[in-house]
């Protein structure tokens, strides 16, 4: 396993840029009679928050020092130009997406965004005459299924798209793992006259995108996940160009005019998602996400998610081994992957359900120094990120896996017992 | 002058907390030959960036290492949990801008937080009938004046008041300088069933500020003029708990159900300013503001404001004094103050007009080692910041404003010299 990645000498070199030493003894949950301390962790929740880039610190010094330095002078000058330091990490930013640099910006947090989009999007829906309280269709997966099947919702696009006024999906899904086929949707969304976006919190730098070439309206995503930016990270927004002259940020004018009170409310807005930026960019949040994206640049989308499909295969690949439903033996616990099996239909995260009680399972987990995370009503989610995650953590994950099994059932049993008494 | 500084020991304390070596040399603008480069600058700029306080890089270490340390476990441990870390300096802020700690949230920028309550109050027009463009009006100053009368904007709100849904103005205008007279307007607003909100940029940290017992409806501001949070630094927003239960974020849910996909979309919405928060918080830009407000606490507004009285006062007196129009001497250059002279209507700024062409005037100030700026059509803006500006730097600025004026004088009647051939 391990040596895979040897193959991938650039990945290597990506990963010496990321801090990866999260010590079990740092987790308030370890418990240190059943796991060394001054091990790692089993790292696989960079699905919730990424690693730290080294140059985070040397990016924030330079633009600190900076500050001290000049003070407001920082504004025009130095590497970042405070005034327009987003725009220095557009180019690493739309090559992650697949989009032109002029459709994206990176501003404020991803809801912060969605919203900014929505208001815009509702005004379009507002124009075309749609009610927008009507116009919403929540999807369901099938009777005892758990993820939606593409077919299912190019039915529905079909069969109600003519009433439907904006299609938002996620990209991967962040409870199931599944990833939508993005250009598909897009595609038949389109066709019925709708405008299609994505949520790509958990799509962006886990999976390739196109997001120009495939068509897609728009979309925002965070960059403190995959993206390693840090928590709370600066977010990104895309719109397509075909829209740059047509969509337009809601009422953008009268506010403006109400800021700048007595001059004149005359405003050049710019095209496309330029004319969404709305504040300063904030330089801190920028470093972070700059240092990030230079991790990126070392490699490739194309080369990550290559080691993303082998590593999360093996991850599947070994639970069905180990822990598969026997029928035969109705006393073996057992673990159920949620997540899509077809590798183009999921990104590296797995998303497990578990015959014992979840709770326990992830508890026992977190004490043997997993960091992993449980969402309602009833998932694991597993992230084996390319970027840091090695086959080895993969194995000592579902060696931990048997042990917390193990102790669960054992917990499960006792409760049982002590109930018969 | 200097000796006034020394009267306030916790002024100084507070000082010592702020890094004020912005020297000369570190200024592209500066000219060697006319100014000391090792000198530090007459930052008279604080308007626009203030002074970065020293424990920013401490702050920002401190969450740096427990990233790389503990990753996402940050979210919930420490001295400032990520996912909530806004609310850690919630209490500081209240303080300065005299709100109940529930009246206010720290998120976004400036311009995105007055975006995201002006929906909310535009659902509200809606709510009443009211057309939104045309509930607007603009105030302009009187023929030949450059400031507003409190009497005047009196009159339109007790005029139009009755067509007008939302009044919102500067609490200090970014122009001229000028300080509103908040709890009067706020009144008079009111009054007339008006919602009064303040755009509270150039206010906060500059004057003493109490928007609850104002009765203020509604707020914004940025932190990175007078509270030195550095660039794009995390702005702040304010709703009265009047309106607690009221006013709701424009659109939220339903952006929210979009946002979850295919979950259960009811939600429950915090109150007031917290239902307004949408992303999870920058944990970097809590860090730089959380240092910031930890120098405002080693003093207060008020003596803040009671030093800043008297050293705008003594710049105004020094400009009066040296540079006043003479109309017996129609030779001698002059300068104007535009900002007013009664000190409950201005804060520390001065913005200042000349006889002379503005620019002149304004690139040799900065060739001798002067941070200030210029703003279109025709104000210098000056502002002695009472946190880190000492009566010393007013004299020097005074010093250096006589050899500027000399200086914009002679290239003036050279150029018209040169013309007259
Ligand atoms: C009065 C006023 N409003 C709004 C802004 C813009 O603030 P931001 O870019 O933080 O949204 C500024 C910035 O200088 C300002 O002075
Ligand atoms: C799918 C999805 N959408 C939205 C969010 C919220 O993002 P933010 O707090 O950055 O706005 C998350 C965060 O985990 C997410 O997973």
């Amino acid at each position: 396993g391990l040596a895979l990645t040897w193959q991938m000498p650039h990945l290597r070199s990506a990963l010496r840029g990321l801090k990866i030493v999260v010590l079990v003894c740092d987790t308030e949950q370890a418990d240190l009679t059943l796991v060394d301390g001054e091990e790692s962790c089993v790292y696989f929740i960079g699905n919730s928050l990424g690693l730290q880039p080294r140059k985070v610190k040397t990016f924030l010094d330079e633009e600190l020092d900076k500050w001290a330095r000049t003070g407001v002078h920082g504004h025009f000058n130095g590497q970042r130009p405070w005034a327009l330091a987003d725009e220095c990490i557009l180019d690493p930013m739309a090559e992650l997406v697949g989009a032109k640099r002029q459709e994206i910006a990176l501003m404020n947090g991803l809801t912060v965004n969605l919203h900014l989009l929505m208001y815009a999007m509702e005004s379009q829906i507002r124009l075309h005459g749609l009610d927008v309280e009507k116009s919403m269709v929540l999807l369901q997966p099938r009777q005892g299924e758990e993820t939606l099947r593409t077919e299912d919702i190019l039915a529905v696009i079909e069969k109600e798209g003519d009433s439907i006024a904006v299609i938002l999906l996620s990209g991967v899904q962040y409870y199931t793992g599944q990833f939508f086929d993005i250009p598909k949707i897009t595609k038949a969304g389109q066709k019925k006259g709708c405008l299609v976006g994505f949520n790509l919190a958990h799509a962006v730098g886990n999976v390739e995108l196109r997001l120009h070439d495939w068509g897609v309206d728009f979309a925002c995503w965070c960059s403190y996940k995959y993206l390693n930016s840090g928590a709370g990270g600066l977010a990104g927004a895309y719109i397509h160009e075909k829209h740059s002259k047509s969509i337009k940020p809601a009422q953008r004018a009268e506010v403006t005019t109400y800021i700048l009170a007595n001059k004149n409310p005359e405003l050049q807005l710019s095209e496309g998602i330029n004319g969404f930026r709305l504040s300063n960019p904030p330089i801190l949040l920028v470093c972070a996400l700059h240092a990030s994206l230079e991790v990126f640049r070392q490699t490739t989308m194309k080369a990550l998610r290559r080691k993303s499909i082998l590593l999360t295969g093996y991850l599947e690949y070994l639970i069905k081994h180990y822990y598969s439903e026997d029928k035969t033996n109705p006393e073996k616990p057992f673990v159920r992957i949620i997540t899509p099996s077809q590798i183009e239909e999921r990104g590296c995260q797995l998303s497990l359900s578990f015959s014992l009680p979840i709770k326990s399972v992830f508890k026992e987990l977190e004490k043997r120094g997993v960091a992993c995370d449980m969402r309602e009503p009833n998932a694991l989610r597993i992230a084996p990120v390319p970027l840091y995650n090695s086959f080895h953590d993969v194995h000592r994950f579902i060696e931990i896996l048997g042990s917390a099994i193990t102790s669960s059932k054992q917990t499960a049993n006792n409760t049982v017992l002590s109930g018969s008494y």
